[in-house]
């Protein structure tokens, strides 16, 4: 199952829609959220903070949303985040980026376990900013999923 | 000196227009962001994760540049996010406001020593999100303000 992700964020969420999310899908069914500067832009011409903690926060989203597609792919759940955190290390200058890091096997297992058996489980996310190949921000997000009855 | 935030927001970045950003000039000089919340809705309608952590950025970031207004009136400067991280408690579910809590009178003067001597100092900021009387979200974020030569 895989998803219109852009068409899914920019119907529910017209932050997503105002900054121009776009999605890049990957060989390897993970996918990539892109957003352009224009939009994204601050008072000094480079991307602003907040758009770069928001493009990472969505892919963080994306991605648990994803992997509870593969899980439990009939079961109706809520995705919030609880936690995001977010080091800016370089200004960005043009269209940017944000890609999850493969999550940890360990800890998606126990999430798969945890959320089938009590419908409520926490996944943390390691998603990096990138703009023209360096990176200029680090986030590390905790999602909870439940399950909705 | 205080400054017509709003516009200078708005004029500047642009996410904070689409967000709808206002202000609310406290008694004590602090401003208040508020933001209503059909612009910064998500999947689950109500408040949407990135809204109120780039809402608590954009408060954090004024309160640094009133501050410095205050410490060097007329001195060029830029202020930069490093690092923000936020703690979601509640959902939003309605118009909401990010509010900064007073600066620790201790790290302001450093802050301001710094800043003169070097030309370059760093803030902590806290942030409260608050829906209806209600902490949602907690933000803490640290800032960087460099003198332009």
């Amino acid at each position: 199952m895989q998803r219109d992700w852009q068409q899914m964020l920019q119907a529910t969420i017209p932050l997503s829609a105002a900054m121009q999310v776009g999605i890049v899908y990957g060989a390897d069914g993970r996918v990539e959220l892109t957003a352009p500067l224009a939009p994204n832009v601050n008072d000094k011409g480079t991307g602003f903070g907040g758009s770069l903690a928001t493009l990472a926060t969505l892919a963080g989203w994306v991605e648990v949303r994803r992997q509870l597609d593969g899980i439990a792919p009939d079961v109706q759940a809520d995705i919030v985040i609880q936690r995001g955190e977010t080091s800016y290390l370089h200004p960005v200058t043009a269209a940017f980026s944000a890609q999850v890091d493969a999550l940890d096997a360990d800890e998606l297992g126990r999430f798969a376990k945890l959320f089938i058996r009590r419908g409520v489980a926490r996944m943390p996310v390691a998603v990096q900013v990138l703009c023209g190949g360096v990176k200029c921000a680090e986030f590390r997000g905790e999602y909870v999923a439940s399950r909705l009855v």
